[in-house]
């Protein structure tokens, strides 16, 4: 793998059952990314040092998972002008995951998320290829081949139902 | 102004007092805009002659926004590869602001919408200058600058507020 | 089976285990139906085809199935002036329907959808078929009959507990 | 006005404000209506005998509008083989309107009715005609009309919006 | 058994699960009733003779239990002077007993329904118990000892844990 | 008045302006009530005291108003074995009346609270009044003149609005 | 053990599965507690008593966890100058949990109980830990090695993810 | 005023006729606080500086306020090892404070925030005092006589209700 362009970061190993979609989708649209824990409220230095230093290694995106009172994606946010994307991870004692969606999506004027639905990883990672292909054309080939595979999957399922 | 690389669009007209943060904020940031009404549900074909075509004549992010049902974001995003930012706007008869929420945030796996704060026209045009900023650097500095000043305003009143 | 009079269509085949009670109950009732599946996000197009050409073809009304920010009753009854029922899915990551409720019901004035309750295909079958009753009385006896049996049921249950 | 189609009925006096857009539409779209109060708490017999006298009356599709515990439109559905759309009133002491919303729209199999959006008196008249115009021709060509009238007002503002 | 003082009805031959809890305790406390299946939308005419009779056969309460838009408690308000308790049912496809809470709930000015908690027919039982008290002595030492009971199971859970 | 049947409590004298309703359909239906303020948290002292007292003192019915986090109905009804009636006042800083509901309604299995519509403190009079008719038959005949003044009310509106 | 310094109490035997992670993790952190039932709504008196006395017997702290219509936190900070920790258990007819949070977090002015997160018994006690150790050095201690701890972990799952 | 022993801190200036009644209370019953502005978002390395410093200062509390996407509270409590107490604000674009709610409240096991009730800054105040009392007799008795106090006005209130 050459250089990331994403940085997928959790704030527990066990949100990666829901976050590893959004690794799979980039591999599969052909963005480089990184992938760690960092956990706001247990390694606030790591997550102030991960943040700052990430557009001077070369990260144009980072996904940043949680859930409850999630305050990876906001924080890391306020601490890069990168754009951060948030996915709102539905955990045990969640509160059918409006917790975690509410404290990420409602960021303060000034401090964008770029919020996807709960659960959502993979929509985390299609949002950052469509980001990182601004600059990118054959970003741009693989997400209209992406789009067109997904018609097609429903173009058959109509086809099988209709018979 | 140059060519646009943003587009802003709404649903109704009445979303304008919103939405003109949008534009505000990119004119500040120094990213070219333009600003116009298209509704999913009662022009569904200029919205997707605008959708589609927007790639084609330059844009490189949409932000869209609308109330109640608010599906322009998730159809935009639906027609074409670009990132689509969708604000969700509270409108007269919405149920304080969930029907918006929901219906923008909620979208399937394969069609994203990156959605904003409940009203937060001001960060959809602040995370759409973030995703031109991959490549332009003319609006990282921008964006840097920014968050100085948010920063300096926060200590401003700080210090106030302390004596 | 005749020219089908109601369009029974889902945003996904895994509606179908919901949606199959639509189909069932019109066919008790002797409404002749086609069923097929039709992406809001996935198939912007064939949507567009669809719902322009179901007038055309002899459909009466359509029932529209779909989960999340469920777009898919909106965007068709934004396209055809014919009645559009739509069904909230209580799909897997949906949080707990409020998405596909809100997002089906709370349409923008001027483009009604006649909602159904959560998962309540069935009624959806039911209420197509007291519309197209109006031009058929036979229809209507046949929903007569069926009100009549559910009463029977409820007055065989009310015998047995009170003995 | 020949024979009424459409019945409007309310829980109370103080719905007309809400439900007088669904009149004024009726009458737009050319469809004749009958406008009263028929409460199912306080005047249970005479929503009894309304319910079940309409068919014969020649009534074809009822619209009820409730607030709070918005028992009518079900009740209503329940006494009669007619289409029924229900429209959730925001009441004084309803909180945000969810009490009316779920009243309405939550029903059991077997007896739908047909919801539209809090306050959305405009949407049932609309629906109401949509349902009328399956054997109707005339009120389809004024439907097709009324959405072609939508389009070019969201056209004009877009046009007055760009420039 | 004697004549029944409290009447038990619930929409449907699935509430009986936790509609029995009513009758355990009202049996436990000496008080006699009768249950049986009334459902307002499958039944209205006999939910009508059933509640527009209760007074006269020498019942004194009424408790109702239903689920989703759960009109039974209400109409049965509308048709009685009696007190009428109403048990929220969380039925299958309720969203998490929200709909069936409301609409028992919130009843508008001059008919209440006695609401108790979502699917607490033991305390509907209680309730019911306690009101046939205020004519009946023995009623009251009944919940004397009723109370009394619980509190010593609790001491004697308190015991163990300390210990 | 002679000795009160009826004790009406609120946890703050804020809470008249809603908990004046209770008195006001209890005298109109001639049922004697006493009115006071008594706070859980501010004097659980005085709550003890009052509540262990009253069926002592000859009341049969206590309504209890509170709002936010209102425990005044419950833990009354933890203390007596009257039965209580709850009613949800929708104060300042509520979160929309839904604290003030579910610390109301939902009392765990032993110890019911009759619960009333949010802020519907002359639904508890109602309430209260049918109660006590269990053992007076004038009362039974004012709940009836009641409810026929009601129905008369409508039955106006409705000419009114028919014509 | 000696005198214990924390109280623990729930309302129910069966919120033991939750409040045991109180008790460990004040082992852990070196802080003697005491743990018993004592319910709001069965054994008022003995809430009373036990409130009234705990802060003569030494408590500095009490964490009361309850479920549904959670009355004890807030009862018992109304008995006593000490701090009382509020821990809303999700209970078997909880709605979510939503009921234990709201009755638990919205005390009126004058009477706060501190709230944790729903379930989050472990959070209270590491709470109540941070209290204590305003007068006692060692646990101040104890609590900077449990944050190590907590840092420490998630850089090793941050290291293996990584690899 | 000697050495703080309570620090006040809240998100944005306009919080601050929120939280100025933290202030108020401190004062009434004797406890010395300090106050400013600290942003989360705006503000990263202030807030990092001044949550890592408090302890070393004196600090023995903390009184976090925000609105929205709140992470100020949480962010702070996991800087220190002092007792975070957070004060969801009900600020312009909130959600109806949900979002500062659950934002505040969530937190995850190891890192608890003392949530009072939306906007109930007087609560978070005498918290604090309760908290300091652990280890300062004067403040005992300053609580002491506060309850007192409200328990006074609260029976004067009902001396002039009942007369």
């Amino acid at each position: 793998m050459s250089q990331p362009k994403v940085a997928i970061i959790m704030g527990s190993k066990s949100d990666l059952n829901v976050m590893q979609d959004a690794a799979d989708v980039l591999k599969e649209l052909g963005v480089d990314y990184e992938i760690t824990v960092v956990s706001a409220h247990r390694t606030p230095d790591r997550m102030f040092d991960y943040a700052r230093a990430a557009a001077g290694r070369g990260i144009k995106v980072v996904i940043a998972g949680a859930g409850g009172a999630a305050h990876l994606p906001g924080m890391v946010a306020s601490l890069t002008h990168l754009p951060v994307i948030g996915v709102p991870v539905k955990s045990s004692n969640s509160i059918d995951g409006w917790d975690s969606i509410l404290s990420i999506l409602q960021m303060p004027n000034g401090i964008p998320v770029a919020t996807v639905a709960l659960n959502a990883a993979k929509n985390a990672g299609i949002l950052a290829a469509q980001m990182i292909s601004i600059a990118d054309e054959t970003i741009v080939s693989n997400l209209i081949a992406f789009k067109e595979d997904l018609k097609n999957k429903v173009e058959a399922s109509a086809k099988e139902m209709e018979s």
